[in-house]
């Protein structure tokens, strides 16, 4: 089974910092050498890597992925997250990330966000450790 | 060599489901427990996960893609292609899956989906097994 | 440590080919046969596989990112740098690529560019090899 974060959202768009979470599961491991995958199992939302230290950032991101894909565009599919959907396929359902001496290797500023498009819900992250 | 799946894709803009074809290659496989690559070795096409239940939600996906990046719009690039390129970019060129018991996992609603963007055409879907 | 690339950049928006160096650093491992991933440790820039033939299509991409995610456009976030937070979270942060007998395997026009969407500046990207 894979390693599994469970995520409340609270609002329809959301970037949440799971960071800690993934660390987690990588401290949880045997693993010290190797890449850490972390997919999303929805298909209305997404996973990226962006700046944690100013929540604007992500305040950015979402208003300008509402800009470019509104809510109500007259869309075909009736279940009114069409929007949702594409927001995921713009942003991507997983990151790899490398992980030397049980510690993920990234950027001074970068930080892990789930990016809920159709919340507010209870969604899941599923992580894979590959390496030594 | 990596497994190929080779694709016929039947209009310029077209999203097609190759989650058979990508399971059937782990089957023929080897691989228990690992993960997936799915690589598109083309720069107008690219490839994405995401609701294959209603064909309503991908004709959606290629809607938008085609407003926020018009097939025509003034392009440097002679070859009457600048949007598939565009287009590709935003989407990515390869997805990462992973597998368990010899099984995809993935969410109940996600499909992998070969996105065609300059076709018809012929292509291929290269695809790389890791793990054990 | 991982293996990095210095990548020096010269406008603020920018779209370097890297792909000899990646295709170095594998040369100069043992790796014959596995994966290649290539990780952006900035939140400023990311990482695309595209057409390499005529750097008309780099211009275009750049251009049309341009149009969607304008410069000056009422950002909360006061760096003046939040469109190229957004264009690297469309873009994307890394790529994925088989390596085979110790090469690169990618289609006849691909190059792997690095994007730099708040430059000019010095930069880094991680490599990381797996498999054998």
């Amino acid at each position: 089974m894979p390693l599994v974060i469970s995520i409340k959202t609270h609002s329809r768009i959301d970037m949440l910092d799971i960071t800690p979470a993934v660390q987690e599961a990588i401290s949880n491991s045997s693993l010290t050498d190797g890449i850490c995958v972390v997919y999303i199992p929805h298909t209305t939302a997404g996973i990226t890597i962006n700046e944690g230290a100013d929540p604007a950032v992500c305040q950015d991101i979402m208003k300008k992925l509402n800009e470019l894909v509104p809510y109500d565009a007259g869309y075909l599919h009736l279940e009114g997250n069409s929007d949702s959907h594409i927001k995921t396929s713009i942003v991507g359902n997983s990151v790899t990330i490398f992980v030397e001496n049980g510690r993920l290797v990234m950027g001074t500023w970068q930080k892990i966000f789930f990016c809920e498009f159709d919340g507010p819900r209870s969604r899941k992250a599923n992580i894979k450790l590959m390496g030594s």
